[in-house]
């Protein structure tokens, strides 16, 4: 026997966007696992913020690298550190910012853990994406009828964009911060200008411009996100 | 001076994926409104069970149509009933499954208010979608890293199946009850039916199956959907 392992979604950014659940794991649980850098840092600030307690805190360093071989290592060290504590007959929960499935580290420590620890009893805690957050803060419909959706992660190329355009109503572009610039040009180029809106921060103050070409040069913030809307009008 | 219209995502089914600010607000407001047919009226459902408190129902009706003509008389009549209250300085929350923003008739029922009555001041409230609770109720990721997602409303037809296939990793069909023999059909002869999950009530006590053949000719609930995963492995 062991402790249970939550995957526990925190929500945008707003502590209030919190689901119910996620809070009530968060006061029983008697360690609290997130990673030192980028969305999971974020969630520890937000924890905070929502549960009024002192828990444990787990913090595995995650490097902010495409290194497969960096990455394979540092995950696999996390899972370890958290089936010590399993072990021990704890409760962890895996915090992240968002929702545990939707581009969150802790499907690669899942995985790790159940591999290796088949016996782990593992609960996923869905929580509200960043994409239907800024949708919300910008009061438009992300999508309606018989609208379809494509979610694409620009960091990695977006060399398909004009074929995305003409098959999906609605496009939204992840992990815009670290190559913004070349992404704007991007859209640019495929004339899709117009139809973009930049937002960062969905989940508090949000903040939002039209104007890509403003926006380059400047520090972009990690959460960031780029809407392509009304695509097949 | 008016009321204030909230659209509020009670999330995918279970009253604790409701969000904190979503239960807050349905706390406080004076009527609460919930189309009496499909999603939103599973929604009443589930604030029913989160709430513990007495409020004033507007039920408008929505018929089950594709019909365009239908569809508008009724939005802009649900519109109109609860212009009448905000009118009346009542705070009034729109209440849907999963997110107001994603695939809900709160979509047009604010278009028409906003362009009615521009002085109606209107805030959305997201919540947990079907489509990342249902990746949780079968402990999967969605999607990680660089891969990329496709959310497409199947009943609207797939014909460029094996285009998402390829462009994507993770493909989620929505709105698969009206006709899930022809969609498996459709799925078997892209050759996809090995990537394909079936999930149904992903909010509560989830029901999955991987085998479309054996669900054939059977009912299929209206909220569920199928996950094809894994596509570009």
């Amino acid at each position: 026997m062991t402790g249970k392992l939550y995957g526990v979604g925190v929500g945008p950014g707003d502590p209030e966007l919190m689901t119910i659940k996620a809070r009530r794991v968060l006061e029983s649980v008697d360690v609290v696992c997130a990673p030192d850098s980028g969305r999971e840092g974020r969630a520890l600030e937000i924890v905070k913020k929502a549960v009024d307690r002192d828990f444990n805190v787990l913090r595995p360093h995650f490097p902010m690298t495409k290194k497969r071989e960096v990455l394979e290592k540092a995950w696999g060290e996390a899972a370890e550190a958290i089936y010590r504590e399993l072990k021990k007959d704890k409760d962890v929960a895996f915090v992240t910012i968002g929702d545990p499935t939707f581009y969150s580290t802790f499907a690669y420590v899942m995985e790790r853990i159940k591999a290796a620890h088949p016996e782990v009893e593992i609960e996923v805690v869905p929580g509200v994406t960043s994409v239907t957050a800024c949708a919300a803060s910008l009061g438009i419909p992300l999508v309606s009828g018989g609208e379809s959706l494509a979610v694409v992660p620009a960091a990695y190329g977006i060399d398909n964009l004009e074929l995305l355009a003409q098959n999906f109503d609605t496009v939204v572009l992840m992990k815009v911060s670290r190559s913004f610039d070349a992404i704007a040009e991007r859209i640019e180029r495929a004339g899709l200008s117009g139809r973009a809106v930049f937002v960062a921060r969905c989940g508090s103050e949000a903040f939002f411009s039209s104007d890509l070409e403003s926006l380059k040069g400047r520090e972009v913030d990690y959460l960031s996100m780029i809407l392509l809307r009304g695509l097949r009008r």
